[in-house]
């Protein structure tokens, strides 16, 4: 009995000191993150106030990150993911004609390959994107899928790969492959959050969310990282969403709820209306739960599952949102009484990427009349005559025209908050959408006017 | 003959106190207007080197220009301009679904009013746009062009108005129709500088083009103004136009012309991609020149007059990008390759209108990848690795992939220059297409953050 004490106490020791370090790794990643390049200099003021959420573990995942040196100095820039035997596959992907080579490889891959016996792995580098180069883009692809193919021991096909930063310079694969040792070497079930700021490009903080479930005879547990702060825009935003589950569900499932729930939470954010060539959300279900495997898919476990599924995806969303470049607003426009849903995803994208609103916004400014001209010319059905606008709760227009006892003092203090509501009903049908955006500011210029210098 | 010789001497001189207290009104206006507001400080870099044109005056057209005090102080914000009798009238406005009540006034005159033995008139206010304000709206339209008509004794189906300026806020037109004789007193057919100089908004400076040719027996002359430098996008910009010639056509040739020569000029630039609810185009032509009557609608005469329309077209629409807010760099994009003309148009616009290639402009970067990004985007066809891209004569990438003597520095030496462009080609096809655009800076936030303030 003493001498299993005395082995309790050395494993409870050693795992307060695997804690210490591991937080010691955060904490230093953190200020390698956040300090490194010129302009990502603070966070954002919209960042969740108590900082990176405590994710559970996901049975089944392990991450790993190194310091590989592929653009940025002193700094984590390549994060990998192993994923268990038999982990279910499932994504979404930028529908950019000049999408990334890592994109259409993972596409491709997910098509044969989503749902195996074998493990899998997932391997993201920041600082290059590896997009528009050509033959070599391919060739970069294949090195690195295929060298941590050999390394983890699995198929290549099941090893999904994403590149985040600059476009059209060549990926300097080599750097990467070489690391590969070093991250097999460190792979950690407890790492997630490194592997959030690993990918991590002009972010200013790293993206996690989580939700649980109870599944039968056991809890079903999602953890999801994201990094995406710029070229923020349907389809798919700059973005890298990586989304883990211990469920036991088949692939088929997994992609129809993850396709189900995009449109309303990845592809209902815009910071600056420019889509990216790289854009990736890649959701694994490991099956390690203890809970019995979803089959009823129209069961209650598998409602409830996908309700979470979709909690964590759009927080994820909108804490892209959150750390869009330069944002100090973060601002839901949200479009109800249109002629149809896609006149109302139009009207609601149109305000939220109008530069004129988005300027508005960050000059405080309760000026309606661009919202106005935003929805003339987002082509959709609309009678200027029928429209009336909200800021929160506080109806600013209606039939047409500003109501009469519109007081430009309470709009103004509305438009202090930091949070707003921007409604907008058409008068016209039942389309309703709500899309989320943020305000254009001096920052974004800085950030954007030399982020290659 | 010693008399006709001292009144010649009279006429010289009373002619030239005119010039002078014009030339003195002129410069008053030009330090007025550009000094006006918190934010319209400076003359735009890109502005014409030698100052406004001197424009040709067109017989049959008189201007007067007034400080009504619309919403501005201590400037002209009102200008009125007298046709002849029998003038042709023509134009092309905001397909805005949410114009306002003047766009539609005009679109509804001109369906019945374009051709008459009548005169005609056109007064624009500055300061106001009387856009969104419902009923009110129309109402202050109606106001202002009866107010005209009955001062000039026109029917009212004759006068076309238009407004620019805050959207929103119901349009003091007391304050327009109170200075009507003293507009009405002051028509001069020599005004034309500073009728631009009283439609100017955020303008930085008042813009003028004109074009003559030789027509059977006389010269016809042309000469236009137009406002605008924000909210500038297709279908039209922020932008009025109003361009004069003193050529006999019917209005139903003028309008073809017209509406032939928008597309690839008012409808090819942008600014912030933001379109306007009040955009207008006006072309008016009296008939009055010595030149006979241009009747064969296929001769040379009409493509010469269709040809120097077009050159003030481009020239004023070039003008109204060179004054965007902001601007520091003036942009074609021309696309060449795509698979038809409207992939052209779509993938010029999409590159035009890209914050993130506006940003890297503005900060002299070569960033090649956001326009490859920009392509992906558009939701044209693009095979990514068809796709060549050139500044200026600099071809920086082909066949997906920058050029194998790619050089960093001569790249960015270009992107120092004040006027670019940046050649696209797809290889698909035969589709081409030019548009124009600036770059976005820091100026362009603070005009628009706070505009109304």
């Amino acid at each position: 009995m003493a001498r299993k004490g005395a082995d309790l106490k050395a494993d409870v020791k050693k795992l307060k000191e695997k804690v210490q370090k591991l937080r010691k790794k955060v904490k230093k990643a953190a200020k390698d993150t956040v300090g490194s390049g010129k302009t990502a200099a603070t966070v954002s003021p919209l960042a969740p106030k108590n900082g990176f959420p405590t994710l559970p573990r996901i049975a089944g995942v392990e991450f790993a990150t190194v310091a590989a040196g592929v653009r940025y100095a002193g700094r984590t820039d390549v994060m990998l993911a192993r994923l268990a035997p038999g982990t279910a596959l499932a994504g979404a992907f930028t529908r950019s004609s000049t999408r990334a080579a890592c994109v259409l490889d993972c596409q491709s891959k997910l098509k044969i390959a989503a749902e195996s016996e074998d493990g899998a792995a997932i391997i993201v580098n920041s600082g290059n994107a590896n997009a528009f180069t050509g033959k070599a883009g391919q060739e970069a692809v294949d090195a690195v899928t295929s060298g941590v193919a050999a390394a983890l021991g699995l198929p290549p096909s099941r090893v999904l790969s994403s590149s985040t930063g600059v476009i059209g310079e060549p990926l300097p694969h080599k750097r990467i492959t070489a690391s590969l040792p070093e991250l097999v070497a460190g792979l950690d079930d407890g790492a997630i959050e490194l592997a959030a700021r690993a990918i991590m490009t002009t972010d200013t903080f790293a993206k996690g969310a989580a939700a649980e479930l109870a599944g039968e005879g056991g809890t079903i547990r999602i953890a999801g990282i994201a990094k995406g702060s710029g070229m923020i825009a349907p389809d798919m935003a700059t973005m890298l969403v990586y989304i883990f589950t211990d469920a036991a569900i088949p692939s088929k499932a997994l992609q129809k709820m993850v396709s189900r729930q995009v449109d309303d939470t990845f592809n209902a954010i815009t910071v600056d209306s420019d889509t990216s060539t790289s854009d990736a959300l890649i959701v694994a279900a490991t099956g390690m739960s203890d809970a019995a495997p979803i089959t009823d898919l129209r069961g209650k476990v598998a409602r409830e599952f996908e309700a979470a599924l979709r909690r964590v995806m759009m927080d994820l969303a909108h804490q892209v949102v959150r750390d869009g470049e330069g944002a100090t607003k973060f601002v839901e426009v949200r479009v109800t009484g249109a002629a149809d849903a896609a006149d109302a995803h139009r009207i609601a994208m149109a305000i939220a990427n109008s530069p004129l609103v988005k300027t508005a916004i960050a000059g405080e400014d309760a000026n309606w009349g661009r919202i106005v001209a935003a929805i003339g010319k987002s082509g959709a059905r609309a009678d200027r005559d029928l429209i009336s606008i909200r800021f929160g709760d506080l109806l600013v227009a209606e039939k047409g025209w500003r109501v009469p006892d519109y007081s430009e003092q309470a709009a103004s203090d509305y438009m202090k908050r930091q949070d707003l509501v921007i409604g907008v009903d058409l008068g016209l049908g039942k389309g309703a959408k709500s899309v989320w955006t943020c305000d254009l500011t001096h920052r974004y210029i800085d950030i954007n006017a030399d982020y290659r210098s």
